[in-house]
């Protein structure tokens, strides 16, 4: 797997696998906000591949999904380098006649079991999470991987 | 730091902060390749971080730049989920007459001091790293922080 990031000016830089590409820049005033921020990748990163299990899931266990979305929030350190995330938190927000409990049970199945980047980046950073159906809190977690 | 991780259709997710997104999606059968796979906006993520530290530790050690561009690939596991990265290499691309030494030296601290998302990563995964200068490869070394 590949990923080719280009300089283009200042702080900013594309990163692309040749078809798809990411903007990346720094904030002001180092850079000039024209892209995202690494540590955002890295949270779209965290999200994109928990979201793909849980909607993969719940298809399998025959939930219809209005609409989902996760949104990640990493809170970072202060004071020194490396500037890292002391804690990464997540709310799936799922929409639809889903059955509550099989709606916790894909979050914690990827959770604990199948998503690889969540897998890697809780070795570094606690992953803490809330699941939410029809706007109302229904669970909550940490990302927790045997072995 | 945020970001919100809306489900289009199929495997088909937008990670976005408000003003920059990336698509997401997984690969073909159980996706359709429309956008970079989470495991790419973790290699993003990586690249993107340390080559800001590299550009602007090259610039405050005054080396011109010409172009610049960060490699990243990544190895995945096989045979169980979760799925991955056994190792990352990076390779840093530069051109322009500047001064191997200070090349190096941009790199080593950026993969041993500066560079968060490295930080987080390389608890996970071993990140290996390769320098190169017109062409030729000049040093090479490991992600490493201490504490």
């Amino acid at each position: 797997m590949k990923v080719q990031t280009v300089w283009n000016e200042k702080m900013q830089f594309t990163a692309s696998d040749g078809g798809h590409s990411i903007p990346l820049d720094a904030k002001r005033p180092l850079g000039e906000d024209a892209g995202l921020l690494p540590k955002q990748a890295l949270l779209a990163a965290v999200s994109g591949c928990t979201a793909m299990d849980v909607i993969a899931l719940l298809r399998k266990f025959k939930q219809p999904v209005d609409s989902f979305r996760v949104d990640a929030e990493g809170e970072t350190t202060e004071g020194g380098h490396p500037v890292v995330f002391k804690e990464i938190r997540l709310r799936f927000l799922l929409e639809g006649a889903i059955d509550p409990a099989k709606a916790l049970e894909a979050v914690r199945l990827s959770q604990t079991r199948y998503c690889g980047v969540t897998a890697m980046v809780c070795k570094a950073v606690p992953i803490r999470y809330t699941v939410h159906l029809g706007g109302q809190e229904i669970g909550a977690g940490q990302a927790e991987f045997s072995a």
